[in-house]
């Protein structure tokens, strides 16, 4: 049995949805494991982690417009020293998730077709964003 | 150290939640761990898992409901050529999780009295839904 | 490679954020690995758990009345045998979670630096809940 870590970050330009999976797969591939399982975790809490489709990018639109609905920035917070648009990262954070694990199964991970691995930035102004993989199998 | 991993099919009806929790336990305990962590992880974006209460039933009645409600069909989308619930259905995915994982103490998932593990299905029409199993411990 | 359980109490005393960060922190130290895997587990259906901000206070309070206002305690719900403040108790469970996973590295859980595990007390009346811990690694 071996584990591997590794740190990598994204340079977020905005609020968008910026697919990580293939810089992901690649890692994943080059510790040569058949059977394991892998954790993706993002250090941060105003960014999430997203698994979502990665065919049609209208999804991904929406996915964003309606975060952006349900968390407004002219919500009735306390919180309001870091900007309109913080508070509202924190709670599509909480409502999402900072932690995604996924099985591999012969060599590869067992994500569906349509499944993409996506950096969620809840944040207006570019952001360095680092996010930690853990991997743990033979 | 040991891993196991399984897929099965859950065979979904239109929206509801499916539980999972026996089938799901029954192929723990035949891997024979004593500690370990189980992952339950769903290949799927338009379909997510959830632990909830497996006593009273309305409460599901209600969760379903409430997600109706908090992402309904005629929402503000631009995705829209795959049927109305399907972007929908993605948000729900996204507003709960497509992965979990369980503890294995002295043999058995650490799962509360109150706590059942179901697909959540988002989609109207009938599905086959591919849930991925790993377990890893001794 | 080794594993270790561990199962601890939080006394909660109504709806609000229990810190847990430094409890877990340190029963991850007493366990000398240098890489792994943690997992903290929470067997309930009507609290879960939170990563947010550990900084300013007003983040938490923002975070629990956004939850009282997207799950109120006037919803249309069937379910309202167990308490007015027990069917939102589940869907704010279903909203965030009941499992966290967070790699170690290097001896040190790879939490960011504004990042604590909170959790998240849906019910008015004091409970006491459970809480998992799983850590593998080396």
């Amino acid at each position: 049995m071996k584990q591997s870590v590794h740190t990598f970050e994204v340079a977020t330009r905005g609020q968008s949805l910026y697919e990580c999976t293939s810089v992901i797969s690649q890692w994943v591939r080059q510790q040569q494991l058949q059977t394991g399982l892998l954790t993706v975790f993002c250090r941060h809490t105003s960014a999430s982690l997203l698994i979502q489709e990665n065919a049609d990018p209208t999804v991904r639109v929406d996915l964003q417009a309606y975060f952006n609905r349900i968390a407004p920035e002219d919500g009735p917070y306390e919180h309001d020293s870091e900007g309109l648009d913080d508070m509202p990262a924190h709670l599509k954070t909480a409502l999402t998730q900072v932690q995604l694990s996924v099985p591999l199964v012969s060599g590869r991970l067992a994500l569906g077709t349509w499944q993409g691995i996506y950096l969620f930035e809840h944040r207006v102004r570019p952001h360095r964003r680092e996010i930690v993989l853990h991997l743990i199998g033979e």
